[in-house]
Parts: structure tokens; C-alpha cells; sequence
């Protein structure tokens, strides 16, 4: 005899939850700390806020919320292919990254394949991957947290369908290569994504590879630079067959009337995104500098740093951080990642000295 | 050898495209009619257009759109708990109706698993489904729409995983019996989904029902009666073993900040869906009475109504309004509904005598 139980597939047993950074919401109702005197720097948003030209689009178009998106937000897809050079037929989107990582386990993923992550890295990929009854398949980053390209490649079999690259990786900051992207993608029928989330803050981005490859996938967002975290809007660049085969699988009306038009105008405002890039610049470099005497920062191409706070204990010192009102993130909760590493967002140049001072006291103690 | 196209899997080619009700843009640059003069009756979206309150609600929120939501959209969640009259653990959020349905697609169906469909209906199930590797199990509606439940239950075999029940039935308005639900559910142990996106237009809701079984999930939505469509607002309400298995497999923070603000507020507009249901009701009986004479109009408890239009065939008939303007929703890509059936969204009641008097003219041609 069975029960509804038993028609759980066996993989989502595996899955562990998704721990997201701390909300402003969670520290309020556990320290006691006013919303207005408490600074996120756990969830590499914006500091400096969205364009003011995404936020009036969104208000021009808030009377228009009964009506339905169009299917695959054209419009908006049209205008960040433009973005990053590529023709509309070589551009997908998604719910956020998230939304672009699910199609793409909906598109490869079912029970006996698997994937490639390298850890520790952003750690969605591998729930949708169990999700999708998927096995991962965990390569540890080297001391500087670079890839070990040698044993990715040699861990590729005949199960393997995504090799999931991150670059800027999250948490640790650093990039790829574009000679390692390429051993790796030549080396293999399986799709290799290159999450590309934190690029806008990088030397340089692998995007115009696409072109060049049946199985590279480069994943986008405009939550970061963009600074839209709010409205989850993703895109990836794709082959062309797979931008058939996505076109088909994904959720229609993924990306709603109002992230269309905050999407568009963000995409307009270069100027602000000029001054996201250089407070990311001028932060990354002051915060590096102020941390390096009292513990390891390692070096970041993204807009976030990654701190080595051992012997401390990073959820100690994220604590006590959080009883100064500022959010940082723990990184215990990524795979492979030990108990002494801290991401910390950049944020503006005031939150930044607050955060070094605190910082600096507890490491201190 | 194999090449990347190899990689996909294999009921991915199974998939045909969604074809959604017809935009205002695609009229536009089709037939040259002036945005402001299209009556769009395709998408079963709200005439009166969104809550005012929504509509503040969004414009407050706009400045906050760099800001993550939170992960699960905790704060409505609860305000949707509430106005179903559950507890928080037995309600789920997903990104429209067909968020939710994806998801339940990851707890449940892998290659090798079924789910029953009874046709016509709703056809995105259909699709998240293929796209899981799920086998579709069709069973024929009777020639009223209703469901066959005697065939349904002799389907369910031990691959069956999911059955979609749609109450009431998109494209064809009529409910199901508590009595016929009941019976379902208690002949299996698979998850019945039953489908309440338009319940709000009917005479009764079955979501109390969840509490006494395993077994059943009922999905809502705010893109109706709410009149959300444009910000993807889907939830459900399932039992509490289903909703924990739900929180580790959905997509994080899949509900935006702006579709948070905007929920809160349309929930709490009263008058506003009042007015919304007393307008549907009103022109539902209009376009019942004066289309009967000329065409087959079947008895709806949605805010649209499914005529036949045979012998005439629906796609030339939805054609020829378009061309006077009018978007109707041509029915022939619903798997089983034939080649003469329309189905037309109750409109304000100007809308729906413009849409009587040009139909009734091509009906008579």
C-alpha cells in the first residue's frame, strides 16, 4: 500500500533549504535595531538605490498591473540583447538568474544526469539541480579559489549535462580566464554555464563567446549593477538551438508589465550605472586596504569582498555585526566554504567606514 | 560521438509553444487599429483595470525596487492564508498560477511518471509537465465540459503522480461538484490539482477541502479577480507535508517587492473586488442572452464565456473581430476544443454591447 507521500520523487529529499542573506525585516524583529539605522551589506544590492528613471517607470506604469506581460518580455529582451551585442534569437529570460537556472534544469536535468560545481559558489544551482533529480557533482576551488580546470575536466562522463562556472565567483570575487572558460568548454559536449551576475563590476566579460560554441551559456542579471534586485529580471546569451528549445520550456509571462518598464529605463541610464561602478571601485579598494592588517581579503572583481576572519569564527563575527546594525553574510551556509569566510557588499563610502570600524573593533577583541 | 544537442532531454521535443490571448501590440502592428480603440476580451483580465490601492501601492514601493524581496514573500503569504481562512503552513506563492504549477512539476514528475488531464483546459499544465518528462494522460471532457470522472479514475494507474482538475473549466466556465472532487481524491493517492484560478466568479469555492486530505492542493491566483496580471501572483493551498517539501524545491524569492505591495493592497480592497464580481456577473447574463440566439453560449461561472460558433469556424470569426478591434480568444489551440469555439472575457458593459453588435454581424454573414 502507498501513500501521498510516495509520490514525492526521491531527489527532493535531498534538497536543503535556501538560506538568503538577512533581511532588514529579520533584524528588526530580533535585535530591536530601528529599520532606518541598520545597513545591508549582505545581499550585494545597490547601495546607492535604483535609477530614478527605473523608479519612474515603474510609476508611470503601475496603473496598468491588470494587464498581462507579454509573453517573453519582448521588449526588454530586445533592448539587453542590444545591451550585449547579440541578435534577439541568442537572448532568454527568466525570473531573475534563478528563473534562468530553472529553464535550463527543465532543458538537461532528469534523474541519472549531473552536473559540475565547482565549490564554493553560489548555491541555487545545486537545489534547482537536485530539484530537477540531478546529482552534483562538488570539485573544490583551490586555496585562491580558483577553478582546478584540470579536475573539472577530468570529472566530465557520460552522465554530465551542466558544468556550472561562476565568474566574478560568488563569494570569493574572483574571475575565470578566458583561456580556462575555453579548455573547459572545448572539452565537452555538456553545457557550460557561466553565471556572469557580478560582470558589470569586472575587467571584462566572456559574453561574446556565445558565439563561438554549440554548449556556452552566459548567465546575466539586473539585480546588481542594474539595481533591480526587487523586480527579478535574469537573461542569459544562448546558442541559437537552445534559444528554441527555451523558448518552448520556459514559464510564459515570466517577467512582469512593471519589471519591463523599470528594465527598460535602467538599461537607458548609463549615468547611473557609470556612479554604481565607481562607488563599487572606490569601496572595494578602501575596504581591501582597511582589512588587510587584521585578516585575509581576498581580491574581488565583483561588488562584494571576501574576508578570511579565522581563528575567529565568521558567525560569531557576523553577529556582532549584526548587533551594530549592520548586515553582513555568513558564508558557513555555502558549500565547502568552512566557518571563517564573510562576504561583505560594498556599499557607500559612509557605510563602509561604519562597517570598517565595527569590523576592526570586533576582529580586535 | 554525441554533440550538445544530445544533451536535451528527450520530452523536451514533445513541447509545442504556448500561444497566449493576442497583446494590444501584436493588433497594433498587425491591423493598424490605434492602441486607445482595442477592446481587449482575450485574457480574462480585469476591465475595471488594477485596485486604486494597488496602484498607490506601487507607486509607494517604486523607490525600493533595488531591494531583494523577501524569500518567500512571507507578508502576504499570511494575508493569503487569511482571506482563505488557513494557516500559513498550508499556503504556498509561486509566480502566477503557473509558478505554482512548476514547482508542484519538480516535487512530483520525473520521466517514467503521468498525469491525468481532462480536456479541453488550461494548457500550460500540459506544457510544465512535458517539460518535467511526464507523460500527459488526455481524457475527453462529455460535450458539456464536464469532467468524466468514472474515466478519470480508471486512468490512474501506479505511474500516475498528479490529476488536473480546472474549476471553474478555462476555456468552457463550468464547475466541478464537491462531490465529483471528493471522489477523485479519495480514489488515489496521487496529488489532485485542482485549479481555481477564476473561483472568485463562482458560486462556491472547494479550498476547504484541502484540510481533510493528503492529497489535495488548490491553486489560486491574484491575476483575476484581483486584477494583478501584469505582477505574477500565484498562490495555493496544500497540506503541510506538502508545503514543507514545496519551500525547499520553489524558486527563491520568485514573488517581487512591487507584487508584494500591490497583493497586500488589492487584498484589502473590498469595494474593488465587489465591483469586479458584480460586473462580471452582470455581463455574463448580457452576452448569454443576446448571443444564445445565434450561437451555442455554455453556462459560465468564470469572467468569460465559451460560445460555439460551428459551423463557422472560430478562427475566422476571431479574425474578423479583430479587424473591427475586438480580441477574442480563438480556442482552437486548446487541445480537444475543435475548430468552433470562441471564448470572450466579460468587459466593462460598453465593451460587451460593442462586441454583441460586431459579432452578432458576422455571426448573421
Amino acid at each position: 500500500m502507498t501513500d501521498s507521500k510516495d509520490m514525492l520523487k526521491g531527489s527532493i529529499r535531498g534538497i536543503a533549504e535556501y538560506i538568503p542573506g538577512k533581511s532588514t525585516e529579520d533584524i528588526v524583529a530580533t535585535y530591536g535595531i530601528r529599520p532606518g539605522d541598520i545597513i545591508k551589506l549582505g545581499s550585494n544590492e545597490n547601495p546607492l538605490g535604483p535609477s530614478p528613471r527605473a523608479v519612474e517607470a515603474v510609476r508611470k506604469m503601475a496603473d496598468r498591473i491588470s494587464v498581462y506581460p507579454s509573453v517573453d518580455a519582448g521588449e526588454l529582451r530586445g533592448a539587453l540583447a542590444a545591451y550585449i551585442g547579440y541578435p534577439e534569437d541568442m537572448v532568454v529570460m527568466g525570473a531573475g538568474m534563478d528563473g534562468v537556472v530553472d529553464t535550463l534544469m527543465r532543458l538537461f536535468i532528469q534523474p541519472g544526469t549531473s552536473a559540475i560545481i565547482p565549490t564554493p559558489t553560489f548555491s541555487y544551482f545545486e537545489i534547482a539541480l537536485r530539484a530537477a533529480g540531478g546529482i552534483p557533482v562538488f570539485i573544490k576551488r583551490q586555496s585562491d579559489y580558483g577553478v582546478p580546470i584540470e579536475s573539472v575536466m577530468s570529472s566530465i562522463d557520460n552522465t554530465t549535462r551542466l558544468i556550472y562556472l561562476c565568474s566574478p565567483n560568488n563569494p570569493s570575487g574572483n574571475i575565470m580566464s578566458e583561456e580556462d572558460v575555453r579548455s573547459v568548454v572545448e572539452s565537452t559536449d555538456a553545457i557550460v554555464f557561466l553565471d556572469e551576475a557580478y560582470v558589470e563590476f569586472a575587467s571584462k566579460s566572456l559574453v561574446h563567446l556565445v558565439t563561438e560554441y554549440d554548449n556556452l551559456v552566459v548567465g546575466r542579471t539586473m539585480s546588481k549593477a542594474m539595481g533591480l534586485a526587487g523586480l527579478r529580471i535574469g537573461y542569459a546569451a544562448v546558442p541559437t538551438w537552445i534559444f528554441r528549445e527555451y523558448m518552448k520550456a520556459t514559464t510564459p509571462f515570466a517577467i512582469s508589465r512593471i519589471a519591463v518598464a523599470a528594465g527598460l529605463a535602467a538599461l537607458e541610464d548609463i549615468d547611473y550605472r557609470k556612479k554604481t561602478i565607481d562607488n563599487v571601485d572606490m569601496g572595494r579598494t578602501f575596504l581591501t586596504e582597511q582589512l588587510s592588517n587584521q585578516c585575509r581579503a581576498y581580491p574581488s572583481q565583483a561588488n562584494f569582498i571576501l574576508i578570511d576572519v579565522s581563528p575567529k569564527k565568521s558567525k560569531g563575527v557576523a553577529e556582532a555585526l549584526l548587533k551594530a546594525g549592520i548586515i553582513v553574510r555568513d558564508c558557513t551556509s555555502f558549500r565547502d566554504a568552512g566557518d571563517g569566510l564573510i562576504r561583505i557588499t560594498v556599499g557607500t563610502p559612509h557605510q563602509n567606514r561604519l562597517l570598517v570600524n565595527a569590523l576592526q573593533g570586533i576582529l580586535d577583541s
